[in-house]
């Protein structure tokens, strides 16, 4: 079922719960396309008892708890405009990560004034999690570019595809972003075929990605230019003979931005959902991740990969890096760019 | 909504998941009961896509894994008798507890082989936890003898019902069983009231509860005996100045177990449920609870109560005291029964 990299759970100043801004500014940009996509797309006659809300990739919050909210209102909102309030259903949410996800941690600071039964469930996107057709809303922010392994080919030095000396595919020949694009595409095929039975008809799938813009190349953008001095930081290591060159060498992040077109593909190969919506949202110019920021997405597959020990030095090193430079502007600087996007299941496929 | 005291979480030799044997046990002898139960009882035609189970005060297992197998192929078994085979609908399991229960470790050690969908849900089965009529079977297994809280009478100075150097109501005078049975019915109307919405008509509700005999009063069996070297060790360090006299006076455990006449008077007063089954379990013998059996139970109350520093201590006499003692048996030494009991909601109340 493919390797799992929690954010860092509790609430330490390392926590994902306490450094997850970036996230959620791209999650505030798009709340009203998510709003707007609801009110317009939601099916009441599709709703029975409950209706019932999932947060795949759902991390400690808090920023799942604000996404779970807009899309509540929205509902809530559609059932007053047209006249049903007295049909409005309980909602139930499911709140999904991996099972080494800190659930403990997201139940004790769900939310006191919810309007919502909550529930956790653990397990990998790329496999089921949800009966058949028990779903009206399936939700997942900047969580599906980690892709369930790193493709094994960038491991093989005897492939064209070897990703030596690089942690990401930014910059790398195009047989590495192949590479990647490749293990993107079979993992959303099982990320779709589940939610193809777990949605009920006519429900809905809405996803912040990072992405690329169209008739891109995936080295032309990636979060690669996000990545690079965590690169610059562990070559400098290795150089000094700190890290090995080997370790270095066989250390990728399993991360994937696709293109709308590459996605649309994937859609269509799938079957059982139109696409209703993929916009690009504004470009934005941010910071590089502060190293609290850094760590706190990343610690947790840089732990397993180098060891304990290196950690500090490593962050340490990566707060000088970014110190002082310029921040990144989501094209010009080839860095991804968001994509919302709304998928709704089709009622007969 | 009344307080928590979980069970030792973690796989530490303390821990609840590794001291649960006595729970075991009685769970064993009541699980052909709760197959027949089922089998019986269950309405296939109330069953829409999916067959939702809850287990309410899950703890972190392995006890809650072996109730719900038990249940699911139950279920399994009822559809193939009646040459239902494929029809058989997909499970989806919660498992509930006190939002302070280790949800972590209970997802990390869930049946790798298990045939259900699985979701943890935080929260007291004293108020609502999930929407309107979306559970099949809410199953509990010796959860419910927990009270929300201590009666308040018994730890006023000034009422008849205070509780002065006892740890419960056995051998207590009248007064304090009073006060222990008045907070019952406020909780079970709490928890009959909650189950009655969120099961579909048809739906039951499994109980395996501490109860008593027919016609007794509660301090001619409770658990009492079961604690009454705890209450020993306690006595004998305030005697000894270890604790103060007050601080052991004001400890009380929020623990109850009925009579079959008082739960079922308690089930015809929410008008909710017609009570299928009322049984007591064979009548057992049984030794006192090791230190570790009952640190894995108590020790959250104990020490939230004592403060950390005695704890080691205490558990050091509780397991001088027990060293040697005679098993127990169920009736002859008043100690509570085993209760099994099936409702069923009505299809209209």
């Amino acid at each position: 079922m493919g390797e799992s990299f929690p954010m860092v759970g509790g609430d330490s100043p390392f926590s994902y719960a306490k450094n997850s801004n970036p996230q959620k500014e791209a999650a505030d940009g798009a709340k009203a396309m998510l709003i707007t996509a609801i009110t317009e797309n939601l099916e009441i006659g599709q709703v029975k008892n409950s209706f019932c809300i999932a947060d795949l990739g759902c991390s400690i919050g808090p920023n799942t708890f604000h996404a779970v909210k807009n899309i509540i209102e929205a509902v809530d909102q559609k059932y007053k405009t047209e006249g049903l309030i007295s049909q409005i259903p309980n909602f139930q949410v499911f709140f999904s990560d991996h099972v080494s996800n800190d659930f403990n941690t997201l139940f004790t600071t769900l939310p006191s004034d919810r309007q919502y039964f909550a529930a956790g469930v653990p397990g990998s996107f790329y496999g089921r999690l949800f009966p058949e057709a028990s779903l009206h809303v399936i939700h997942s922010s900047y969580a599906l570019h980690w892709l369930s392994k790193v493709p094994q080919e960038i491991l093989d030095e005897n492939s064209p595809a070897w990703n030596k000396g690089r942690i990401d595919y930014s910059s790398a020949p195009s047989e590495v972003g192949e590479a990647y694009s490749a293990q993107y595409a079979k993992d959303m095929e099982s990320f779709l075929a589940a939610r193809a039975q777990e949605l009920v008809p006519g429900g809905m799938v809405a996803l912040l990605i990072p992405g690329r813009p169209r008739g891109t190349l995936p080295a032309e953008s990636s979060l690669g230019p996000l990545f690079e001095p965590l690169e610059s930081a562990l070559l400098d290591m290795a150089n000094e003979g700190i890290l090995s060159q080997e370790r270095v060498d066989s250390f990728n992040f399993p991360i994937y931005s696709p293109s709308p077109e590459e996605l649309e593909g994937l859609v269509e190969r799938n079957g059982y959902f139109e696409t209703v919506r993929m916009d690009l949202l504004q470009g934005t110019i941010r910071p590089l991740l502060s190293a609290q920021e850094c760590r706190a997405g990343f610690e947790g597959i840089l732990r397993k990969h180098f060891g304990s020990e290196i950690i500090e030095e490593l962050f340490e090193r990566y707060a000088k890096e970014v110190a002082g430079r310029p921040p990144l502007h989501d094209i010009s600087d080839g860095l991804s760019i968001g994509l919302f996007v709304l998928l709704k299941r089709k009622v007969t496929a």
